[in-house]
């Protein structure tokens, strides 16, 4: 396995080397501030070995990478029950569309839109007594890392310029699928975005999506295999926003895109996989992530097709 | 001129008659209790001439309506700079379409539209000190009624459940087109929308599109003539929604609808008329009001075209 | 009425001075290679005096403009029929959208988006004998102008490129709302198209709709007093694609474009003019030729509202 | 191995005897006549190993699902070229939507959407000399049945009927992403789609892109391998319209529907098994074939995920 040291290494020189395209986020103002530059992977095999290249040690802001966390609890609670409030399909459309939410009356595409995110949340604020503490006492426990933090000023800066997010919360309200008031909605949707880790911490939290008997520290299943191979699949068919197609095509692997310029994706029985580089394309995924992610799957021949 | 008593009082018998189609409107719940037999018609003439029918004068939520009150004063305070921030073309979609603002990049159809109204009563906020009490005065002085009231149950009934509003003011928020707090704008926009006003009112407080040299008691323009007929002209586009090309066609005149049933006309420089018929049709605009006046320029022969 | 004489020059030395903005229509190979400069004016009053400026008497391609004419006689034939195949509300959407026409299920918005238009010419093919001749021969009786053309090879050029138009029609009749074979009503149409004029004689065949209680030189009346009032509606409303609303805020007249360059407006009961510039500006729309009306109108304070 | 004979005969036991839902494809006149009780399954093993059950040896109109080996012989010609002409994105819209192309301005979203196909085809008419036969050789050449035949009746049905695909063509010719003839693309189209196979013969044809070093009967590869893996991944993201997301959700395969009822998925280095069932749900794929799929997977734990 000592191989991926290697492969890892030779990718992100490669990659490191060629020209930056896109530009890091900025709707976030709180995200700006990122240096460009950072590029860090780490890959953690399901023998828990794990593998790091360049910043692969730094926290960042994980974005919509949490939505697979989030979806995850939402599953565990509701069952498939979860399906009449969200759909499964790839939208087609830019990630915060509002377009289709009105021809689909409320109900969003897929539980990685916006739209469907804040759903989710709705959902979560159904479920638990104190959201954001027991939404981050869940990933502590599913990733035994028990240090994750929320970070306070991208959520208050996501909150003070996310008008968008509140128009897609009122707007989801208006058709009756928001269930709890919109300001407490909302407020756990921008904490839970908020979420620091590094590519370590991330190609760990998501091993319960990689091996079949994954149980936590406490020696507790998180989902059931069944449920586990839905959720690769939606990350397949919807977790690049509308360059999903694109992805599955490119690197052959389910996977989560966020805007802080972080991607996971996993090859179900082998790995997990994290890179970090925030300078976004012009669908807001990781430019050099989706380039390191497409070599690497090359070089190691992984697909799952 | 007193054949309009007599040819309203015919029209009316014989609209009332026929039986009811549509439904109130019941997104705003206050508005649900409203007795759906109401029928009233006035006609206030250039001379200042007024004749009604059955109930002229009762108060009702003129709603809609007055978003040619806000607009007019916002013209009087920007003048062509307002289409920078509202556009006048007829939207083709449902009044409260978010669809179109997206394809636009959040300027708004036009002034009428819910979404181009909201932006209306953020360049009043912007020039207003007391945006509630100066714009009830200002209607109050073009109307010469000092009676003119909010009604605050109506007001706080919408506010409760207007998540699609709240949704489309963020939305436009988000791509810059609104300068002002979302909730102070909201607030205004509520409140103005649910002004009261019988038919004899409404007829007598559009007098200023009707007359060309027309003044104020206090003999003061309200807005210039080429504003006046730039307004009739949006009317006639803009007034009815989805349908306006409809009532246009059927009617022949520069007309406004409010979901609280009320709609009213302008013949230039002779009248303006307005009827009152809370059942409104599948494209949110009183049913009988349009049958009425449909019959009644018939009768008339009046058309602007 | 000399007046109109000394206007319109005055206007149309002022206008032709100014720099030219747009371009001239591409789509259709043969309109490009039309002469940018051209430009010309004619006013003919209800008194049938006639008044020209510039290139008044230069023929060229009226396009949309006749759509007008297909209108006519398809509501001549069909009365209110006409409106279960077509609509009367303004599109909001570029003239050749295909979009609204796949959620209006193949009922086109209004009669002159080129949709509406191929569906009227569907019902005019059904009800003549020899569309192509005997709808020259409705355009020569109005008219009084035994020697108007169809351009051979301006709808030669126009079916050779009309990709977009096959498109449109194939898709009504995939809905059924397209009776007769799709060639042959696209035939009609592309000739329907082609028909040229000079702005005398456009200014002079639309008279019928000008005057109250116009007959033809055979003292037959074309449509009835009401139909007429509804066709300068749907002008009004729908005229000039999605500047619709533009047009009659700044115009304040029905009146109708065509990719050749050619406008048409009328002030009911006074006038019909005919204006010609080829550049269009973006929405498609005769830039010289809106700016000319606006301050025509201005000047003469003529205007429906 | 032998296990899957016993496993397809169970659930098609199972799936058989429950309720029909959906209605069988009538759009094509001629499918329409299908017996909608037809039912069968057949699954080819890597080894070639064949099991069937059922109607699983009858001859049905494989229709899109012919789409997947026009694909892959225009990928074999064009290399990554093929995707200046035709994207890999999911359309989240329904199969034969214009509304996409347009904001697309002529590109369609993947090569399963008819637009696509259409795209393809005229890709393929540039590169052979009789398009029909040519085509037919190679399927007959990589399944290595040399009685493959289209069904010219239904070709025929289609193409009289096919108004939408002419329109699509025309559609996107005027955007210059078809460089033949309309007629010519189109005839090739309707030939292609009315391929007849049957389950059997379904399972055989798609082993190439099963087996990772599949070859010829000649000994020839068909595409590389990486090529292989990415159609698919277009599968898995596109095969099923706008129920892709659920097809993978569901089922966890790549696979292809096509309104004749037919479906094939691959199980990547396992098998290729195909299902004909002719009643469609509303999103115009097998009812019974993807219920049938869905409880097979489970019973067998396929899946990529």
């Amino acid at each position: 396995m000592e191989k991926y040291q290697k492969i890892i290494e030779d990718v992100y020189l490669e990659v490191k080397n060629m020209p930056q395209s896109g530009k890091v986020a900025n709707y976030i103002p709180e995200l700006a501030f990122v240096d460009p530059e950072n590029f860090g992977i780490n890959i953690t095999t399901i023998d828990k070995e794990s593998f790091g290249v360049g910043d692969f040690d730094k926290k960042f802001s994980v974005q919509s990478i949490t939505k697979i966390l989030s979806l995850t609890l939402a599953y565990k609670f509701e069952g498939v029950k979860i399906w009449d409030r969200v759909d499964v399909e790839p939208s087609g459309n830019p990630f915060n569309s509002l377009l289709q939410l009105e021809a689909d009356l409320g109900k969003p595409r897929n539980p990685f839109i916006n739209a469907g995110a804040i759903v989710i949340c709705d959902v979560l604020v159904s479920h638990l007594k104190n959201p954001k503490e027991d939404f981050l006492d869940f990933c502590k426990e599913i990733s035994n890392i028990p240090t994750l933090q929320y970070n306070e000023k991208v959520a208050q800066s996501e909150k003070a310029s996310g008008y968008r997010n509140v128009a897609l919360c009122n707007f989801i309200k208006s058709f009756g699928n928001i269930k709890n008031d919109v300001d407490v909605v909302l407020d756990f949707y921008f904490y839970m975005c908020s979420l620091e880790m590094t590519c370590k911490e991330l190609s760990k939290i998501f091993l319960f999506l990689t091996i079949d008997n994954f149980t936590t520290q406490k020696g507790e299943r998180v989902i059931t295999e069944s449920q586990t191979k839905r959720i690769n699949a939606i990350m397949l068919t919807c977790g690049f926003y509308d360059e999903s197609g694109e992805f599955a095509f490119r690197v052959g692997l389910p996977g989560k895109s966020g805007v802080g310029g972080g991607i996971v994706a996993i090859l179900p029985d082998k790995y997990c996989i994290a890179v970090w580089s925030p300078k976004l394309n012009v669908k807001g995924n990781s430019y050099k992530g989706m380039l390191f992610l497409e070599k690497f799957t090359s070089k190691t021949t992984s697909s799952i097709f």
